[in-house]
């Protein structure tokens, strides 16, 4: 993989949207892919509603290189990705017999010998190619690098985790610089370092509590030496008295 | 406003979407906006770009009554919000005397008698048309029903709440139904109640925890007569042994 790779998610979830669930999904993909070096380019929270997920996969398909949804693969009413991806990708929907076979599996070790009733039968089908990886016993669903995980927190990460090695690009390297300042007096000394510096991401975050700073400046980029020499060139444009400590700066 | 307001958000997070900072605008808009009837299609976190900002926004544009942003209005270089919104709705960026009046009477409580840098007043260049709405000593930014809210949860708060009032919907009401049943058994019943019921979201999520309950069924609705119906209905068609608990159905 480049390390070029970006991502985008999708939370398939009418139960954040109304606030009835406080979605971890996202922040543990985001969390997640920056380690794997992956530029994240966004995050869509969608309604279990078919056009809605396809339009979100679509939009994306167009620019990222892997789409992560999470959510809506179970057997009810109200899971409908699986169908959404099979339609974004304009292929059709088939019962994966292999699939069958864990649920078949994993149903006779936690119910005994009840037969499976029909309807749970509607999480094997599968948009067709998709292929199961990682864990034969709980795989993960991958077609075209759009990524099905469950919506269950605990499911996702084991699903994410098994595939993560198909991700990595090259790191990322991040040094943060704590200003006494406001922003007022920071902002023309980092535009025009931003501006000189477009292979690294400058951001300026400021807060009004009682922390021990007023400005985080993060800058944050692939090349270590580039993060580096940003971070002297911001440090140069502002007096030193301004500086509270900073994190990740070579001595 | 109609029982049928509708909202999107945008959350202008680079900072998100690298996994710097955990969102909390999102989950607090969601949850303000349904306690005030208002259903939020979409939340979207983008990057810190104009072009990602406004393509968001004429996405939502075009299907819902209100959308919020967050983040993105300070000076610095990486503060795009307000341009992104003007070159959305198509007018121009003006300098806002009424603002500069307010970021100048900030300024002069804060930092005494130094008179404020140039680049400060770059968060006054709004969209042309902008009103400054609720409370005049930190007013919210409210062009064609879009929102531009800042980034730090406590401001954010601060603002919205000033202009609540602007939304309320008719509520929604809810019934949760929690069985000791996995979704496998729930699935038909409820997909006949819910296909029975279009005008109430039935939404069911399963766990698989040491919870008491296995699968939370939620039914909500504005109509209250309805999500009563539809809740009882949910229970004659599964067996009464199934339901551990109830909360919200009325005696």
């Amino acid at each position: 993989m480049s390390a070029g790779t970006t991502a985008a998610v999708v939370i398939v979830g009418s139960e954040v949207l109304s606030a009835k669930v406080q979605d971890e999904n996202g922040p543990f993909l985001a969390r997640r892919l920056h380690e794997l070096g992956v530029e994240l380019a966004a995050i869509h929270t969608v309604p279990d509603r078919t056009d809605a997920i396809v339009e979100a996969l679509l939009l994306e398909r167009r620019r990222v290189d892997w789409i992560f949804t999470a959510g809506g693969v179970g057997p009810t009413h109200d899971d409908l990705t699986l169908p959404a991806v099979a339609r974004a990708l304009g292929v059709p929907v088939r019962r994966n017999p292999e699939l069958v076979r864990v649920l078949e599996v994993m149903h006779a070790r936690y119910h005994g010998g009840d037969s499976l009733p029909d309807v749970a039968f509607r999480m094997a089908d599968l948009p067709e190619g998709t292929e199961l990886l990682g864990d034969p016993e709980f795989p993960t669903l991958v077609i075209s690098r759009v990524v099905m995980l469950p919506g269950v927190p605990s499911f996702l990460r084991h699903q994410f985790e098994r595939i993560a090695h198909l991700l990595g690009g090259a790191p990322y390297h991040l040094v943060s610089l704590y200003f006494a300042w406001g922003e007022d007096l920071l902002a023309t000394p980092l535009a025009a370092v931003a501006a000189a510096n477009p292979g690294v991401e400058v951001g300026s975050y400021p807060r009004f509590d009682r922390a021990d700073h007023r400005v985080r400046v993060t800058i944050e980029g692939k090349d270590a030496t580039l993060v580096q020499a940003t971070a002297r060139a911001i440090l140069a444009a502002v007096p030193p008295e301004a500086l509270v400590r900073a994190e990740g700066l070579d001595p």
